[in-house]
C-alpha cells in the first residue's frame, strides 16, 4: 500500500480513501498499525483541525434524528460534517448496533456529509484508539465538524469526552424524580444538556426538565474552560428542527471563547499527550499478543505456573527479561545482541 | 537482601520474615520486583497450601466481629489463620481502611494468628498484584487458612474471588426489597451467603432474609463447581458465636468435594496462569514508568505529539521500536545491538 498516496487521497477529500484509511486504522495487525502511524503522521502535516463535537444519549432519546437534523443544518450553512459512532458494546454483537445509516437516510445521501459506523472492537482501548485516529483523518480530510456519537454505557461517554472539543447530552422528557438517574459524572462532562422531544404534547415535560436540570447544573462547581451561562440546560426538537440553531450559536459562542482563553489549545495538547500516552501502552500489550518468539515462551511459561513449578512473579520477570529497552541495550553493550 | 535467607525465615515461620517479605513483594521498585519473584519461586518449592477463603460484605454488616470470631474457632481447632485485606479505595487515603489490627484486637494477640492490612497503592491492578503475592506468601509460612477480606465496592470482589478458593459474602439482616440491592454478579461469585446477626431482636428479620436469598441463589445457573445445595445461604451469629461452626462445616464439605471432582485443581491452575500474565502485563507497562531511556524518550515525543509535530500513533511506533522482543533481536541479528 502507498501511504503517502493514499494521504494525499484523504487529504483531496476523497471518500473511498478515507474509508479505507480508517480501515486501515481500525486494522489490529502489527504492520497496519505501523502503516497507520505513517499514513497519520503524513496526514496531520495538513494541520486541520474540525470542531470534535461529542454526543451521548441513552437509547430512544431521538439521537439518529437529533444526528440528522443537526448534521443536515450543519451542511445547510456550507459545512462538512463527519458522524462516527463509538460503541463499546459492539464487542459483544460483533458489529455497530449504531452505525446503521439507514437510520440517517438524508444525511447519509448528503454529498457533504460522512457517516462511519463503529468499528467492531474486542477491547475498550482498542475502541478508543481507533476511534481517535478515525477522527484525525477526518479532520485531515477537511470535515468542518467532526460529530463523535456514543450510546450512554458506562465509560463510553468519558471516552468519546477524550477525543471531543465539547459534549453534548442527549435526554428526553421526564419526571423530575428521573434526574437522579443520570450519573454525576456523565453530567459534569457535558457542556451543553439537551431536552428532545420538546414538540406536540412533550413540550411542557420537556420545558420542566430543561428548568430542572438548569438547576442541577447550578449545584456542580463552575470549571475553569467555561464561560458564563456554561454548561447549559435547553430544549430542541429534532422533529421539528427548532432550537437547533441556537444550539449551534451556543457552540459556537462557548468554542470561541474557549479558543480565545487559550483552553481549546491547552485541551487539545493535553488530549494528544494522554492518547499517546495510551497508544504506548497498548503497543506494549499488544508484544504478548502477537504470535511470536515472546507469546511461544510466555505460553510456555504460563502452563509451568499452572503447573506450579514456578511462581506467577517468577516466571514474568523471567519473561519480561526477554523485553529489552535501550537502558537494557546500552548495558549489554554492542555484540550482545 | 538475602532472599534464601528471608524465603527460610518464611517458611519455617517467622512472623518478622513473613512481614518483611510481604513489604518487599508490596514494593513497586524494579528491583524488588526481581527479587520478589526469586523469593516467591523460592518459597513456592514448599508447594505448601492453604485454605484461601475470600470475604466481601458492605461496611456495617459486623466483617471485623466475624472474623475474629470465625478466626478464633480456628485457632481454637488448632489451625493457624493468616487474615489479609484488599481494599482499592485505599489509594485515596493513603492507607489501609480495614487493616486496622484493634478492630481485630484479640485475633491480633492469638500466637496462631497473622493479620496483614492492605497495601496503599496507586493501581487497582498493583492491589491484585500484590494481595496475591502476599497470599501466596502465607501459604508458604505454613498458615492453614488465609482469609482475604474486602469491602463490597465494585470490582474487589471479583478481583479477591479469582485468588481464593471459595467466597463468602456476608449480609446484615435486611427488608426483602433490599434483596435487589446485591448485584447479580456478586451472587454469583458467592459460594456461601451468610446472614449476620442472627441474634436478639433481629434474629427473625435475619431468618426471613437468609430464606430469600435461598430463594434467590436456586434461580441462578448451577456452576459445575458445586455439589448438591450449593451455593448455599445460611445464618450466623458473630457476636454470639453461634453458627459458625456450622459454616466450617459447609466450607469443609464443598472443598472436599471440589478436590475430590478435579475443581480445586483446576481452579488453581487457572488462576495461576491468569495471575502470571496479569503479571507480565503490568510488568511490560511499567517500562514506561520505571525512570530511563525509554521514559525519557516518551516524555519527550509526548511534547512533540502535544505540539502537534507528530501523530500520535505515529509517535508511539516510534517509541514502541526501542522495545526489542527476542523475535526482533534475532532479526537484528549479533552485533547489531
Amino acid at each position: 500500500m502507498d501511504i503517502i498516496e493514499l494521504g494525499d487521497d484523504v487529504i483531496s477529500g476523497t471518500r473511498r480513501a478515507l474509508a479505507r484509511a480508517i480501515t486501515l486504522v481500525e486494522s489490529q495487525r502489527a504492520d497496519h498499525r505501523v502503516q497507520a502511524g505513517q499514513l497519520l503522521d503524513y496526514v496531520g502535516q495538513a494541520g486541520r483541525q474540525a470542531l470534535r463535537i461529542g454526543l451521548s444519549g441513552t437509547p430512544g432519546v431521538g439521537k439518529s434524528t437529533f444526528i440528522e437534523s443537526f448534521g443536515l443544518m450543519l451542511t445547510g450553512l456550507g459545512l462538512r460534517v463527519a458522524v462516527l459512532a463509538v460503541d463499546p458494546s459492539s464487542r459483544r454483537s460483533g458489529g455497530s448496533i449504531l452505525g446503521d445509516k439507514t437510520r440517517m437516510d438524508r444525511l447519509s445521501r448528503d454529498p457533504n456529509a460522512y457517516i462511519r459506523p463503529s468499528p467492531s472492537q474486542t477491547k475498550l482501548g482498542g475502541v478508543a484508539q481507533r476511534s481517535r485516529d478515525a477522527v484525525a483523518l477526518c479532520e485531515a480530510a477537511g470535515f468542518d465538524v467532526v460529530l463523535i456519537e456514543t450510546v450512554g454505557v458506562g465509560q463510553s461517554e468519558t471516552m468519546v469526552a477524550e477525543m471531543s472539543d465539547l459534549f453534548l447530552l442527549l435526554l428526553a422528557p421526564a419526571g423530575g424524580d428521573e434526574l437522579q438517574g443520570i450519573k454525576r459524572g456523565i453530567m459534569e462532562i457535558a457542556d451543553i444538556i439537551l431536552v428532545n422531544k420538546a414538540d406536540g404534547d412533550l413540550k411542557p415535560a420537556a420545558m420542566r426538565t430543561c428548568a430542572d436540570y438548569t438547576g442541577a447544573l447550578r449545584l456542580l462547581r463552575k470549571r475553569k474552560r467555561d464561560p458564563d451561562g456554561f454548561p447549559r440546560a435547553m430544549t430542541v426538537s429534532a422533529l421539528e428542527d427548532s432550537g437547533l440553531d441556537q444550539v449551534w450559536a451556543d457552540i459556537q459562542a462557548l468554542i470561541s471563547w474557549r479558543r480565545d482563553q487559550g483552553y481549546w489549545d491547552m485541551q487539545r495538547a493535553e488530549q494528544a499527550r494522554s492518547w499517546f500516552v495510551e497508544e504506548v501502552r497498548q503497543g506494549l500489550l499488544a508484544q504478548i499478543e502477537t504470535p511470536g518468539l515472546l507469546r511461544d515462551r510466555m505460553l510456555q511459561l504460563g502452563d509451568e505456573v499452572a503447573r506450579g513449578q514456578s511462581s506467577a512473579a517468577g516466571a514474568a520477570a523471567k519473561l519480561l527479561e526477554l523485553v529489552k529497552t535501550p537502558d537494557e541495550s546500552l548495558d549489554a553493550g554492542p555484540g550482545t545482541a
